[in-house]
């Protein structure tokens, strides 16, 4: 079951601290998780680690504010022999014993959050209101949500009746060296142009102090990586993966393409 | 029938004060009850003891905005031999004689809330205005709701007209010794680490006075004591079960770091 | 027909007024009604009365915004043979010559009112514009509609076009003699106690000044007297059936616990 | 065809100016029209005393914020032998040659305005959208809407565009001769009291300067006669059957008491 | 095909300018036009002239807010050998190279909008989503869309990416000794008639000065026109033709009856 | 495969910069693409000519805020042997390898902006939650996005978490000769003719200043000359295809008439 959700090869990751280890025993609690954190600061990759490390499959959502909790659970189609429930992607994972995780869950709508509360306490089923069953949890199920606090409004929070549910692990980007190392790694380029690009990706965090919504991600860094190492000029390449995805705005992009500048002679 | 919602064992449960036998008294009065007091406070234990206690299937709903009156009464579905109508979860319960629980009532819809009406008062009867049943309740069915006066906004409250149907119980913070009690139990950790943990709580409830929304509920303390159980050390455990998932303001973020360094050493 | 409907017991009825002559007149004269007043005066119970006097079937709808007019008048199902329509409330009380009784009607949408006009001006018809039919109402359907004057919201309101073709009946709390006998009755406990719970309920009224929402209703106040009679002392009961219900205020609660400690000699 | 809709007697109708040849002359000019007034004055009433005296159907509508297009023009069922298209009402009004009245125009969404605009200019045809088919309306199709101008909203009116296709007739109050005759004749009282009935109304209508939203219609009056009539007093008549029904302002209410007072001898 | 949306006789139509040639020099072009004008300023006229002129049928839609692309494009309904594809309105005149013309195309929802716009560039195809087709426009396909720049609302405008796709015609009130002639003809009245109700029109125009939202079209004085060849006097025809439709004010309605006094001896 | 979406002939294309270059590295790299510039700038001409140079399919699709995720994914169609999935745009883009365009993608729903996410990472796949079934990308699938920073409304932006996943090229107007070489290619008229018309883009883009919302694209010059190539007047011809279109204000209207006045005698 569930075999699309498995992953095929070992992801990279890059362990920041002790993260591992305390997802592994919050796993083995069936402690609910919360990962919160920035873009790209490697929330996902961790969750792909852990899937593969537990050898479970790892269902994905990416949660918005049109979803319903039929989304996640499930609904009835009309067949040829008549009304028949399909599971939804959470549903699937509570029978199959995948980890389910809920990508950027503050976006869901109340009923997402509610829906899942049967699952995080003692309890551990799903009923399914509709059709009337009650799904007790695979041993192996988990539930992992995420959400990025920097950007995440007032009125778009966990009820606290929510969080008091879960545990949690806190990102941050990677340390110059460890990301220089990522960066080298993901797109095949040598440690001093990585080291550039990390520069490059530093600067723009410091620019929301100038008002830019956040800074590159270790993600877009790897990106203009990529397109140097087919052969773009550094500048071209930057601009292109990393300041002209990021701002509007024309002081904010004069500022990224003279931070661009700085790094263009390495 | 609704035997996948008849506890299968008997729930721990650690009485405050005589609620055991008030609630026991509204029920054979079949006055319906409202459940009132903060996350984790033993609401849903209280009601599943009494279940356990009162040998009634307890049928649980979590309410949210997007709730209609039909996932809790039912509707029409579309089958080989036509339209069949399926009994909602409060429909299941009245006809059989379940307690049904609308866990954080204030979330749901007016029209949730006023279809419960005619089963509160002398008539104790639920018409289904979809089929033009008219259903009689079971001499077993009791009514519950629940929700937390603390972060219950001005424009979700309930009616007047609903209030008056109902007696109530109010929950609190269990005092210090019985919720280390509880601690101990549930977690499995010994009296003095329990007691720490309880300290932990009592200073992060003290914290809402700062701005925390809400204190840690006993239930992440056990959450924590279950990770140190495991062999996880005691800040650590008390970061991913209390501290990351209760706040992302930086001030208080250090705040609940200081309060776990208080602790850490015993 | 509607024998579902039908009241099985002459309901206990103790008039106010000339309420029960007014209301026949208007009933003989087929002008639909509003009854007006807080909750738990006696509006439903007048009409239970009226019924069984009547010798019609009581068909009640609690309105809520969320209703629609098919809600009221009917749809059309799905059936092996094809679709077939199903009357709603409305249509069949207006078929068979019930009294309908749509239960605070200022919650309905503007949909749910103008449905109805037909029926209340010398037409006496329910056109079902979804079928094509035009239902001319049996003579013994009379319409009546109630609502709260006091936390009615100005944006909730009948139309004018709509309260023209009504009369109208309010009601009040009853006098403390008529409560006592009343709640002596309803709730089997003697004339003392009764009037002990009687200045319970005049003394919580009198905190709407103070910012309570409403006073307890006579119903309330019965409650109370049936957690006496099973053997609850009083100040329990009351604070259950009526003080924990109707607040949440630190200080209302405070002041209704004094209320209760006032009477709880006698 | 429309039987259903044909008037059965001849509707009483006391003609307040030259008001029947005008609507006549704009019914053989195919113009379309609207009827203003208040609550009450008559609009409805001059419509089926015109439907009469053409012999014509009346298929009424009452329009409401939440009628749809389909609602007014039809709709597709599902059949056994597949889906069918069925009629609504202003269709079966075009086809058959009815007069077809939008009642409180107004308070329909913009959807319902525009459908009718192909109907009010020379092209005098409806296409049906969602059939493919363009329905020619039968020389004797008349569209007939009406408002009250009075408590008719900024956001709630009639686009100019909609506006200019139409004529207009604007209707009031009777005046108190006029006013007294037909509810002598409509309640089957006698003149002097009638007379006195309709002081109440006019005084009534002079507490809009005080804040009443409305005064009494002519229609509220009959019905206070009406019960006068099967014997009831006449303060407890006019109680129930005007001042009830007009306010729940105490002030207000204090000043309907004391005019009926006023009248109550004669 | 479409033949009931060819027109069966020679639309009348008075050229104001050089539009005629324009208009023709556009649709050779396939340059999809805007016509924007007051109510009633010949727009729907010129387009039936040029449907005449060209041999093409006219669709027309009136736009509305709660119209879907769906009213548009077409969808699916379930016909016994399954669901069967219909195509909507703006389908059929691509497909058969019909005069597609929105009405009022601001009242329309953004996706009405931009489901245009891959007809209105150099592709002029329909991409039907629903079904996969992608249909190529017939030669003879023009798109036509109209709105009154007098009363728009700075919310309800066309994106500037949809008007950059279209030319455009302005239209204004035809000047006095055109206006005449044209009511003179449609109304069937002679000149000096005609001459005092294009005076009745200019004058109610300079009203909107006054605050009256828009003055008479030349449509509502050929409607006054008519009542009076029918034997109406002139100031009553006017009053219902003109006056009464136009405003609810008591000003505005006097300063409209004072002019039509001041014409009615000619 | 989508041979409908394949372009029958090369598409006109005049590269301002290296975009071609840098676009066709990106698609090396299956890095998502963002195009962002004014209305008629060359976004959707670039797109074009890269799908004609790189060999794939182009599906479009235009973006509106009542797009849902089934309108790009896909949805189920009831056919006679029952419910059969059907693919949308997105879906099928990402099955059959061809480059799928979001056009004005700010105008979506977030649920549109999320469901791209496991497409523009490297996972590279679509779970079609309805189906259950996870569609991993064919190597030559690409997607592209494109929006007007000019009038995008703060409220309507990506999420950064979108942007991130995408690099970006940035377009503006061309410079006067080479726009003159466009408009002079495309309308089919001689060098000096659209050297004026450029000059009257030019200057209808200096009075964004003066408050017109956006300058005349190169799009509307080229309608102007195909019209004057059709022997319409410079003077009519581009009061029809650029300055009619573009306001309704009357200064601005004035200032376009000066400015085409300016250019009218070459």
């Amino acid at each position: 079951m569930l075999s699309a959700y498995r992953l095929r090869e070992e992801p990279y990751y890059r362990p920041v601290g002790d993260e591992v280890g305390l997802f592994a025993a919050a796993a083995a609690a069936r402690l609910p998780m919360i990962l919160k954190g920035p873009t790209g600061s490697g929330k996902t990759r961790l969750l792909e680690h852990m899937a593969w490390r537990l050898g479970r499959p790892l269902v994905t959502v990416a949660c918005h504010e049109d979803m319903s909790a039929a989304d996640l659970v499930g609904r009835w189609l009309l067949e040829p022999a008549g009304t028949v429930w399909q599971d939804g992607p959470l549903t699937r994972a509570v029978r199959h014993g995948a980890i389910c995780y809920l990508d950027e869950v503050v976006e869901a709508r109340q009923d997402t959050l509610v829906a899942i509360h049967p699952l995080t306490d003692s309890r551990r089923m799903l009923p399914l209101e509709r059709t009337g069953e009650v799904v007790r949890a695979h041993p192996d199920f988990l539930l992992c949500v995420s959400y990025n606090p920097g950007y995440q409004a007032a009125q778009k929070d966990l009820k606290e009746s929510t969080k008091q549910r879960f545990g949690a692990l806190a990102f941050g980007y990677p340390d110059p060296a460890r990301e220089a190392e990522i960066v080298a790694h993901e797109a095949g380029v040598e440690a001093a142009l990585a080291a550039r690009l990390v520069r490059v990706g530093a600067a723009s965090r410091a620019l929301v102090a100038e008002g830019l919504a956040e800074g590159a991600s270790t993600r877009m860094l790897i990106q203009a990586g990529r397109l140097i190492a087919a052969g773009i000029g550094f500048v071209p390449a930057c601009t292109l993966a990393v300041a002209t995805p990021l701002t509007d705005d024309p002081a904010l992009r004069d500022a990224l393409a003279a931070l661009l500048d700085a790094q263009a002679t390495g």
